[in-house]
């Protein structure tokens, strides 16, 4: 039977000073000819969806509201977020970038009938919800006997993890630097690296994060809360020749660190001495934003140097479609292996829209993800 | 007669904590085939010259030794700043990366010969010297009634205020932001700008600096010191659609200011939110380092934005041979107009190294640059 309605999740910045995110009943788009409805059973709460989710309000202040089947969480917004919140001031968005689940309608066109009844990953926001209705040719078609919760994330990790490593050589450059390394997307990056024999230096926070690393193969490996943070990754530096990082922090000195270390590695076998520093061109690129501080940036690496932001979407435009197959076919062949995800805690969307659910999965804590099932649980009023 | 010795600055770190700056005499090499030599009547000390010739020495420190016709200067390097001065070490630096003079002596080869006599400009390195053999192709031969005095800065600011606007069309903006813009070189932009039809914004931290480039037709000039500067410059940036700095401060708020600014500014016209910000990349390149503190970026303007080092050097390989003849034609054509420079003061080597000397040329200031002649002044002992 076609579905005909689909419960919605949904954030609005209501008014100055107060975001709103709620359930909300919404009708199905019955599918075009070149499309199908795409039932999602698994649907992660990745950090960008998180910022979505969200936005500039400060989640201590969130507080229960609705009912326990419709929940609704209000909280505040300090004054001094909202310039940067003004332009969705009044506009319910939905959340949820990727999703996985079972296609339970589909257009006229052959290419949408071949996919009834499959299991397919879908990237194109709006996923935190039940039914969804989307372009056949977006779908992904997941390897047989692969669950939704194994192809729930299936593009943002996959892909931006493997976009490090193309970027990487797009810019000439033959080893990287990840930040934040023990993360889902860092084991992952970490995968693709030790199968493509790519140097990665993994800078981690914690002992209990190295170890976690180092168990799965990671050669290097620098925790940035020991004292010999600088000289191990000067070390790790000259042993794989990386002169670019990935880095998921932002705040604070650590993208400058990286770049002065780089400096000294580079100089390390440098034969004269240059006003301008080494003429190596040293590249931090900032994909994250754990610390909020300000990044400062103490300059004393010479002028070969750049910081900027990086994201996946940018990214793929600049390969093309034609580079985005080759990245999807490898993350559809290497599903259960390289590009494994795992789960903390399967939720529901009501589940997901109460305090304790936020308290958890809005910790960001590495290894501590979360999948929402938007199928899961008991039925949900109509 | 063939000069067969020359005087020829030096700056050496001779041991470690211990900068010595003195003049040596020095033989003159006979010119090889295809090679020149020049009597160097004018070098200027730019803020580049100036940033190798004392390194990393607190300049406060120095104290005067030798003679008055071969002074020597010393002075003290922090310990903190050593490591940078590290791969200098008992090497003695010539200074002065440019300079003008007359072609005394000439090779056998025809475009040697060609040269002799004329008055020419030469980018090279080592120009605080009285007589320097080069090649005959890296002489640019300046008009007809030109003085040494006004070629002496035929390279470094006309080839980088150029090398701006091209870097500026290369990467696909449409209009420019520069800072310190009341500088020699930023005089020259402005003057370039105009006469291209090229936006920009000139960002000075005075009102007398204000003053000066408005007097010169500079149609956006944005007071750092002025308590609406962010509004001043969010409207400058809006009605050039700048998107691209050039930053001679690099530390402090200013160059996140700037891009902070540029995407408020994307933002005017944007119709939708978009989590990642502005897609509109935003770009500051730091070219000097006027402000020596930490440069602290805020990260508020979404994604698409890179701060990064520029320089001469590698611009000029990026464009080629071709590229750079096309530069240097134009400093020719338009070197008593767009591309003239000022001098408060022209002084001998001599007088370079006198403690008053230092006091006055090391202070930076705007419109206060100084110029070498070599050959000035008493004769000196050879």
């Amino acid at each position: 039977m076609e579905p005909t309605t689909s419960l919605q999740l949904l954030s609005l910045v209501k008014e100055p000073g107060e975001l709103e995110v709620s359930l909300k009943r919404i009708p199905v788009a019955a599918p075009k000819p070149d499309e199908v409805v795409v039932r999602i059973e698994g649907t992660p709460l990745n950090p960008s969806d998180l910022g979505l989710l969200f936005g500039a309000a400060d989640m201590g202040t969130a507080r229960q509201s609705g009912t326990q089947d419709q929940p609704v969480v209000i909280a505040t917004i300090p004054p001094e977020r909202m310039p940067a919140m003004a332009s969705r001031l009044g506009q319910p968005m939905p959340v949820g970038n990727e999703g996985a689940g079972t296609v339970v309608s589909a257009g006229d066109s052959e290419e949408a009938q071949a996919l009834l009844g499959k299991k397919v990953a879908v990237l194109g926001g709006a996923m935190y919800t039940q039914y969804r209705t989307v372009k056949a040719k977006a779908c992904l078609v997941l390897p047989p006997g692969a669950t939704a919760a194994e192809g729930a994330s299936c593009f943002v990790n996959p892909l931006t993890s493997q976009g490090m490593v193309e970027t990487m050589r797009m810019e000439g450059h033959k080893a990287l630097v990840h930040t934040a390394a023990a993360s889902n997307l860092g084991q992952m990056l970490n995968r693709i690296c030790i199968a493509d024999k790519v140097g990665l230096v993994n800078i981690v926070r914690s002992q209990a994060q190295a170890d976690l690393l180092r168990g799965q193969g990671a050669a290097h490996v620098c925790n940035s809360g020991a004292p010999t943070f600088m000289e191990d990754l000067t070390e790790a530096l000259v042993a794989t020749g990386a002169t670019i990082a990935f880095d998921a922090v932002g705040g604070g000195p650590l993208a400058g660190q990286i770049l002065g270390c780089m400096e000294t590695a580079a100089n390390r076998t440098a034969k004269e001495y240059s006003r301008y520093g080494s003429a190596v061109h040293k590249q931090v690129y900032i994909y994250g934003n754990l610390e909020t501080a300000p990044s400062t940036l103490t300059r004393n690496y010479g002028m070969a140097w750049g910081v900027g932001g990086w994201y996946l979407t940018p990214f793929l435009q600049r390969i093309g479609r034609e580079g985005q197959q080759k990245l999807r076919a490898r993350v559809v062949a290497e599903l259960k292996t390289t590009f494994a995800s795992h789960y903390a805690k399967e939720i529901s969307l009501a589940e997901a829209l109460t305090l304790a659910g936020i308290a958890a999965y809005n910790k960001r804590s590495t290894g501590e993800k979360f999948l929402i099932n938007p199928n899961k649980g008991p039925a949900l009023p109509t």
